[in-house]
């Protein structure tokens, strides 16, 4: 795994032992693009299967790729951190084959909750959801072990 | 189609068209238990294809399972409706195999807009997330053409 | 004090002796109606320094109210409780002069947070407000030294 | 009222008109620092009969504070706008004496709904809650007669 010397490092190791055990991300073809400190880039291309009944992408698929980048961003540091709560708003409609991406940014962070904001764009760069998360950390590691790998301090 | 001649007959007949369009839902193995003026009570079982790297039920999935419920409710008359906003509280981690069923209740309606509930429970009745969704009305039918049939006003 | 022996005198002495010290919702005339384990019911009448410039109650004021059910009711077993975040749909304008009742009660408790669910009504019953909040439990009491009076444990 | 000829001069117009009627903002010492097309800056110093039982300033009057400041961002072009659901996060505790300022600004427009962030900060800069409304434009002036003043279009 080598050295994890810099923010960006750790989060990457971090999200990749995430992405592989993710088997909902995957499943959804959704890409980790890129992670940092308290952040994350995540992006899909909208599938049939991700059609609602007004044949646009359903809420859901949105909320969930705004949600994963969400738990990459605030996991970014090896701490378990759950979603306490989240609420969308929705923008524009969805349509089949577009290629939309959420970015995550940390917004707050108190004792061991936080608040994180996502914005949800389509490829013209308009924003189609966004989306806002209240995390909670848990005493305990992301990936269980890792913080020995990469020396960090114990949760 | 037949005669609609209760809430019940329309809201069932508005929720067999639109599932029969969603592919999301259906790609979920959501399925549409129950539907009446205004409620709704959907189900799906947690495949491995839906946990997250924890390997607990994705919150998106959860959200998809719930916002599904709510959009169900909120059309029951043929009134096209969109979610404008929604939000979760997440109260316990589901495990592949669990059964989740999500209720969706109007709570408000007012102009335009309204507020559904959602509960999200598992098989032992235990509350797993709560929803709460803002929608909004459009001058359209859910699937149009359909009040004709059914001897609904012009929305 | 004398004997808190049930659920309901502790929700009341606690209560009474946040009320005291309570100065915002003293001067915004709340009166605390009825607490119990959870719960709690408080009321006020919209006064000319609670409109808005649309002269209709402040939706400030009626979240204040709201606010001030959902402290009582989570801060009910003198365990020392903050809103880490809330939310409120508007429903109806409220005038001057109504009285408004709002409801708080307990939805969720999870680890150290919760979630409570309050209504706001005024005097016909309507419902004009809803209210989530979502708690968070310090290790403290809300009225320090009351756990020894009331023969609680340590929280 | 005199030439209205530019975004600013309009907002400050109908922000003015809108002061003189609101009663609630004014009871509380808030004041309007600065107004622009969909945006707005207001301020506000924690008084004792704000301060709630924890003796900290009173959620609601943050609340309060905040709600203020997005009505006069969303209510800036003279349309009638209301508050459909707002929510809040609250960061830190804030003491009596404590300067509070709160800036709106809007996050998006659509049909006839919108979102606004609002973070309200205290003077070291310090973020102490942020505020995200959702809005609703009525097809009416927020001051009656005030487009014809200033040679707006009819809403």
């Amino acid at each position: 795994m080598g050295d994890a010397d810099n923010d960006g490092d750790i989060a990457r190791t971090v999200a990749e032992e995430m992405y592989a055990l993710d088997s909902a991300a995957r499943g959804l073809g959704i890409v980790i693009d890129e992670v940092d400190n308290n952040s994350a880039r995540v992006s899909m291309v909208v599938r049939e299967d991700m059609l609602n009944s007004h044949r646009i992408c359903h809420g859901g698929v949105m909320f969930t790729l705004a949600d994963t980048a969400f738990a990459y961003a605030c996991n970014s540091r090896n701490v378990s951190t759950l979603a306490l709560s989240c609420s969308i708003d929705f923008v524009e409609a969805v349509a089949l084959g577009e290629k939309l991406t959420a970015v995550a940014e940390k917004k707050i962070r108190k004792r061991r909750t936080g608040v994180y904001d996502v914005t949800v764009s389509n490829e013209n760069g308009d924003t189609v959801a966004i989306f806002r998360g209240n995390s909670y950390q848990l005493k305990a590691e992301s990936v269980p072990g890792l913080n020995d790998k990469l020396g960090l301090d114990k949760t």
